[in-house]
């Protein structure tokens, strides 16, 4: 059995990677940590997990933790992560880490956006992006570190990545329109996500400078070979669970001026994902819904051309918190330890 | 593998079963009955299993099924199942009916409570009435009919199943007041169930009428050997899933005019449940909640004591849709085949 | 113009005092107290006010706002009001306190219910529960407190309210099972407040120890000339505003053994509601739901009587922000002011 | 008084409509048309209009009603207006239609778009579109039949109008990405619409076909002069009330390449909207929300520079049954008699 420690597991991704290990052949956890409620049962807090699990929260004390697990999940603010990390703790156990410390390649990129100064910029390099269905080759046994992509990037990168790779939209148009349920706001005690500020509420929020946004850009770059300067716009929704979102970009025409078909378009989104078990192409009309991925690792995308505008309207969904953060980070150690990639994962979302 | 068909599949607690099925090491869903999608195929209607369920809908025709299947759901409408049941169909075929039809023995209640008339009430006394914790005993491979309880009924009754067995309670003072989510209301489109029409609101409705009322006394009248006459009192809650049940009942008191004691009563409870995996009996001061459950088989059940009133306040939850409904149905499966009674079951709870 | 001023303008209850006073043709709010956002405009706190309220927060400076205001609402904490109440303040001006500061007439049972000591009891012997419907003739511009009734207690007792006084019914086997949207857990920033963990879940709290009860109890003590001792039980329901009790008692029979008809129980509340404007018993059959008084200052009944039982079951609903907290503070500002008891408060209910 | 006449009155626009007129100092509701509910109380099917509202439901006898009444509103499916009015209804009464049949001029387009034949297209040309900060100097006592604006139009245009107007912006590239909540899809009985399917979902729908597409697209190419395509995507939220529009678009740079800034776009609309009284330009950094303006006839309206896409992202919201649909429509018989434009819809904003 693997051992896996949680570091921050009373937030809601660390939770969901309580959940989602309880259910896994082959990994189990040992250490519950959480700084908030040291000493407290894990099923205190979480009482879903009454009588599932007995374990007490510890604190965060990475290097003992080192010795125990062979890999730890940070679950955790920005920053903690690059203030404690050390190459002894890297030398003895694998890190997936659910925050965006070492997501971003350029660290002048990630100090701009996340106004902190990154602490130990030296293993931003050896870090591989964990959007397993692109990079899963990188991740091996022999990686020590995974940067676990934020849940608004993996469904904003997945839905149009094979039409960036491929070339077929401009990507100087590429606007993401991206609309969140509110447990992606964690579980800080503020006045804005109460239950009364949020529901019958809709807001947009972190416009034109949220921080998924380098990161979205930075990967949409690799895709094409180019940087990509796009607008991402989130919005605040009143539902636990979910990402949607729509994403447009005028599509590039062909030598005779004619778009794309849908077929062609489709062709393509079907070469890339065809084979994927997590990211379900929708049939041609359908939009998805947040609700029909909820509880699962699904990718769900659905694809509109809208000839009068000469745009693609690409639509994509998962749940925040499983294939936008404790899901994938399962898959992500599913990988590291050569076990089936879906492993623990195999969730039939719930409805209604 | 059993091969198992659903009648109503496309209702929320026949969709629920097909959820629950897929998880199932031992059982497989032959056919997914809904008369209002005939042809059309279940992931279309039900777009969570997009690549999950390939099937396409198919009639009612039972007894072509009772051919193909080993058991048979029936989801349907009341009355129903009782409609079209035959000596034939039961020779051949399993029968878990998640209605009303054979929930009670006296058919004179049945058709005063429901206001139809039971069309084949020479099956109601060989009817297993399903609550598995209560009555597993009776569940076996003899057996040939399960009356799958309510959802109303199984957080009630085993709320307070314990004291009432053990005359612990006066039961004439037993007053239950039931919250529901919206999909007990199921999936048919009427006004009142419109989205605009349950959120933000919450109403009382089938006051000294509902037809679970008639149920859960015959239930806990068979438990204390006498006839039981309750309030019950269900809410339409916005939410989409969950019940929570809260029962009021005057404690019998000792010789000495005392009260028992919390841990007298707990004790009562431990000697009842404590080893029962789906139900958790919560720690003294905790109250249930429906969050806790979601998703889940669990029943979860918490307990105070009101010295000023000399009252005991019982409180109970469950997934309508699980231990309510589909949950407790694959549950009376596993009975009836001899399987592991928790198999496809071990749901964690998700949260939130 | 009565010059109003709200101690604690940025709670739930002070945001809903300052929207009905917009709409009062005679009073305005000359200051806006909140110890939160002193100097920050209120309508960066409360938005909907963006141009219609210019105001800025100030502190909770009750002296000098007894010489400013014609009357002060305090829409405080527990212990605040009693803290800081003078008789000089009370010579100055009118005092409408929606804390429970001055609704409990036997100090010993405020302070144990409440766990603190009340610094002010002198001031509670002249303080009138302002309970409009029932107490109004005590509200006169003679009144200098006013203890503005909480928002369970004025929807559980209005409910009983005339069957009680009638003795039609026996006290002691009332129980009160109270439902609460989520504003009236106040806007403090505390994680069981949150979104995710009150949306799609329901539970009790305060079970047999809610600070409610003994108000509730005293009140109807009142109405029947002797102690009433009753289980009250209120539960947190995923909406933000309204109140739903349901009520049981044993009717008391009449001398031939029969229970009274709905008619002649209809007939009580008649006599004490029919020219009530802000209560509205509704037609047989009908039960109240929470959406049908939201936003306005109405109390809504239903009444059943379940022969099978011999009890009645009373249902009652209000908005807990504007009948059971501003619309009644306002209601209670126009009795002490002679003004038209309804000015200000003829707010239609809002559907959907 | 001014005789209004609503046919429609039972759905969720004629409800807010009946809401509407109750506080309406110079007009009164003499016919309750709802052919659903033909002799009904018009409080039976509204319950929130019990004791407020005594009449009953009528047959929509549109001749018989021209005799009665001095305005007719229709809040009724497209085609139905088209369908019965003459020349002899529009010498009698005002009309003031919430449907879309008179609001596009160009019949094809309309014919094209809601794929149903116009049946009365001869009165198209004098249909004055009803969007009152626009077109109000066309609306007098001469008119006679007011199209009024759809929900998702009103917000979509009044938000970019400004810019569009005065040719800021390149409405080449104009993307409106619109947020609704669910009474917008109104009060028909649906599966599509159910609580369990929209709470706890988000999706979009409607993609690149959407019927407000062309009624956007002609009134923002009557503002900037020339024709205007754009891309138009709405989505359904889990809330009842509240439209949200998030607008994006280049900016067309000065002559020496740079963007304009915040406070020269913000200079143009106060030029515009500064005088409004129901449009409110927030504070520079405030994004709106639609619980600021829900119950009101604001608009409320938010504007970000991206200076590094050269876009401005323009958020607008509004409260989709009041200025999208009653509220509009109130203000246009306001100005149709000559009355004070915003009697009757002096509303402060409920929150929370």
């Amino acid at each position: 059995m693997i051992k896996a420690g949680i570091i921050g597991a009373t937030g809601y991704a660390g939770g969901e990677l309580v959940r989602l290990l309880q259910g896994h052949r082959e990994a189990e956890v040992v250490w519950y940590g959480s700084r908030s409620y040291i000493d407290k049962k894990y099923s205190d807090v979480y009482r879903n997990m009454f009588r599932i699990v007995e374990d007490v929260c510890r604190d965060d004390r990475l290097q003992e933790l080192a010795e125990e697990a062979d890999v730890i999940f940070t679950a955790t603010p920005q920053g903690f992560l690059a203030g404690v990390l050390t190459e002894e703790i890297l030398s003895k156990v694998k890190v997936v880490d659910l925050s965006a410390d070492y997501r971003i390649k350029d660290v002048a990129v990630y100090e701009k956006w996340y106004g902190i100064e990154h602490r130990s910029p030296q293993f931003i390099p050896e870090a591989v992006y964990g959007l397993c269905e692109i990079n899963r080759g990188q991740i091996t046994d022999k990686t020590r570190l995974v940067a676990n992509p934020g849940c608004y990037t993996t469904c904003s990168i997945l839905t149009a990545y094979p039409l960036v790779k491929e070339g077929l939209i401009d990507t100087d148009t590429l606007i993401i329109d991206a609309k969140s349920g509110t447990s992606g706001a964690g579980r800080g005690a503020k006045v804005q996500n109460l239950f009364c500020e949020v529901n019958e509420n809709m807001k947009a929020y972190g416009v034109a400078s949220h921080r998924h946004t380098p990161e979205i850009e930075e990967q949409l770059g690799y895709a094409c070979g180019r940087s990509v300067t796009l607008s991402f716009t989130p919005h605040l929704v009143p539902m636990n669970r979910g990402i949607l979102v729509t994403e447009y970009a005028s599509l590039r025409r062909r030598a005779d001026g004619a778009l794309p078909s849908y077929d062609e378009i489709r062709a393509v989104y079907d070469r890339y994902y065809g084979n994927e078990k997590f990211i379900r192409v929708l049939d041609e009309g359908v939009c998805p819904e947040t609700k029909w991925v909820e509880g699962s690792n699904y990718v769900d995308i659905g694809l509109v051309i809208d000839e009068r505008t000469g745009r693609i309207v690409m639509m994509g969904t998962l749940d925040n918190l499983v294939k936008g953060a404790a899901g994938q980070a399962v898959q992500n150690m599913n990988l590291l330890f050569g076990l089936r990639e879906s492993e623990g994962l195999e969730l039939v979302p719930c409805f209604p």
